[in-house]
């Protein structure tokens, strides 16, 4: 079976035209042939993958995701699997069940192909894993290995986590579909906690399709519901477009990217006007690293305290820094993140969806950070539901994706969009 | 080392009058004598405790809570004992490290005294925990042994959790203190995810000034902020009270209470006037309880696929209701606690604190059910920090306790208005 769509993968397995073996197997020999390169797997057992299929191929019947082979970012539990969170403290630990949004996969037939590195404890320092288009450059994070897994074609779909841009970023270095959904989506039981606030469990794959199809899983949404257009193109949405206020700190390509995906849009037909940046929402873009680092300082704690000398220098930093927060700040950036969620209509107006950068520029040539989250922030404590696709290359030649917004709640509404914007901009520009 | 509470306690170790192991064995040997027929621990050792004890008193400095032996509920994790949620499916479960409020209260002194029964998974089914005031009665749930160990005098304080009326209700049922913070003000890591809106940390003790002293520490906050009073009597606060909309639900003797602790607070000089529920906020009962119910089927949504012949009954029961609730009604639930909670303002006026009752009347006299949270639900929705307090005894004899009720972050300020309601309430009635 050749690298396919999870929607014809699941397609071809429910018609009996393929098992669910077969379509594991083809994954499970891309993985022994590249991973040892690539490194974005963290746990992997192909006799545990197969058998898994196998036990799919015996069921009638199969379920939605019938066959389909997932990578799970190793922040979040798996049974079947070592689950150490990026971390050496957790070395060994094994869940004794899966994580809600692995056992809604699984219970509609998905096969879990292994575990993706993350990030320590999904926050910065990084794993071993290279970014496929160029390897002394970061695939981003924290969700790394399944960015890298669905980009090499490791896996179909991969499960990430976003607390920034956890899951955009990485999709924008490495040129797959990402999806970050709105606040409390899908369920967070059994995903390490990092940031209480701000922790959302997000997507990887190669079409909105496919993340469409997923989520309609994840979330518990009617499959209609979060697939209106099904493989068809709807209306032309109403777009606006915008760098934020801190446009001057992305990369000319990056910049270029987002015009030029607005271009496009309009050349095709849909309202693409630049829409105003309110000066009162530039605090979102420090509130939210305050509530991100505040929360994982107080998440980890027992991680500080009792086992500090296997944290990495980067997040003891981290921690000490929150620490010494002045008293009120917390509460402070939390309440910048409600106001400006109250003033929303402000920024969309009369946009559906918005477009902005995805990540700062193209990957870095690093493998000792995983890049900057600057223009992912403001949306994560919006709690804006994101759709990360791929727009062309940079001047290195590397993966530029650019983000599409909506508003909180709005799910099937960018879903739509986002699947009229993919045929849009993958059509050759004139 | 006679029952004392934990400000006593605390400084007495520290001052070297006591150590701290003198004030665990205290504990210990209460908890030998009388736990046999109380069934509040579901996990204790002996030399643990003594041995984390003796620990403490090598330290110097000790901490702020140096010496205080805690009980932690059951759905709370700890690396010292086993932790099985209230359920077989986790019996033997080990984990790696303490939760972040656990880790706290370690850090600044405190000691785990063990693990107190929960109802399973923090919902329905009860324990096998017997009120220490009429052994046929309910103690409540689902913290049912923390606030057993509490009320019997096995531990001076303990850690729960409410997602309804989880705190309150027990404590209202055992006649002692309790406490539910404001959203997220006390860490959730390494607390079993049920509702992920709407489960809070929360505390059990024999006084106000102890709550304070212990929040001080899990929520992070200066001693000062939560303790402005110190035992003395701050200015009489604003009141307002309420038997909500659903008052005639509630027994004679509760409906009493409510009216006579206004009463007497109005007799020491505040303002303590009825305050009018606003009709738009009845749908809060029914709201809170969809919420709930949604958000526990997500959350264990693993255990109900691979494990369900070890769930009750009652919790099948109640994740079966909630797969059958129509698309719309978890959203539409969601909605109606964020409008009222923006309505805040309608329902406190001029009141800096409401009080209203904590349970539907005394503990019931089943062992079956944990009693109701009705009047519990809409304060959980709404976000709003709740001091359950002890005010007198029912019909039967039993405890009976009324809710002081902030709005919604202001946590320190309901702190300061029940220290001088306990102060009031306590004085002999004229």
């Amino acid at each position: 079976m050749p690298h396919s769509t999870a929607v014809e993968l699941t397609h071809r397995v429910n018609a009996g035209l393929a098992s669910a073996e077969s379509a594991v197997r083809h994954y499970v020999e891309a993985i022994e042939a590249r991973d040892g390169a690539l490194r974005a797997f963290a746990a992997f057992d192909r006799d545990e993958a197969l058998e898994s299929a196998r036990a799919i191929d015996r069921l009638r019947p199969k379920g939605p995701l019938a066959g389909l082979p997932v990578a799970v970012k190793d922040i979040i539990d798996t049974a079947q699997y070592e689950t150490c969170y990026g971390s050496s403290i957790y070395r060994g630990h094994r869940p004794a069940l899966d994580a809600a949004c692995v056992a809604l996969l699984r219970s509609c037939g998905a096969v879990v192909l292994g575990k993706t590195v993350t990030a320590e404890f999904a926050t910065f320092a990084p794993g071993p894993t290279r970014n496929p288009h160029a390897p002394g450059h970061t695939p981003g994070g924290s969700s790394s290995g399944s960015a890298v897994a669905v980009a090499a074609g490791l896996a179909p779909v991969a499960l990430g986590t976003q607390t920034a841009g956890s899951v955009i970023r990485p999709a924008s270095f490495c040129g797959v579909v990402g999806y970050k959904p709105s606040v409390r989506r899908v369920p967070r039981a059994g995903v390490k906690l990092i940031s209480d606030t701000l922790d959302e469990v997000g997507l990887f794959a190669t079409s909105v399709d496919d993340i469409a199809l997923l989520v309609s899983v994840v979330a518990q949404q009617p499959a209609w519901a979060m697939r209106p257009a099904q493989g068809r193109a709807g209306p032309a949405p109403t777009l606006g477009w915008t760098l934020t206020s801190r446009g001057d700190e992305a990369e000319p390509a990056m910049r270029q990217a987002v015009e030029r995906a607005a271009q496009r849009a309009y050349d095709a037909g849909a309202r693409a006007d630049a829409v105003d940046w309110p000066s009162s929402f530039d605090p979102l873009f420090d509130a939210q690293r305050t509530v991100q680092l505040a929360e994982t300082a107080r998440a980890l704690g027992p991680e500080y305290a009792y086992r500090r000398s296997q944290l990495s220098a980067q997040l003891v930093e981290a921690i000490r820094e929150a620490q010494e927060f002045p008293a009120q700040r917390y509460a402070e950036a939390l309440q910048a993140g409600r106001r400006c969620a109250a003033e929303i209509e402000s920024l969309f107006g009369g946009s559906d969806v918005i477009i902005a950068p995805s990540a700062v520029g193209e990957a870095p040539a690093t493998l000792a950070s995983t890049g900057d989250p600057l223009f992912n922030r403001p949306w994560q404590l919006l709690g804006c539901p994101v759709i990360g696709l791929p727009f062309g290359l940079g001047k290195q030649g590397l993966p530029i994706g650019v983000s599409v917004i909506a508003r909180p709640g709005r799910d099937a509404q960018l879903m739509a969009a986002a699947a009229w914007l993919e045929q849009c901009w993958q059509r050759p520009a004139d």
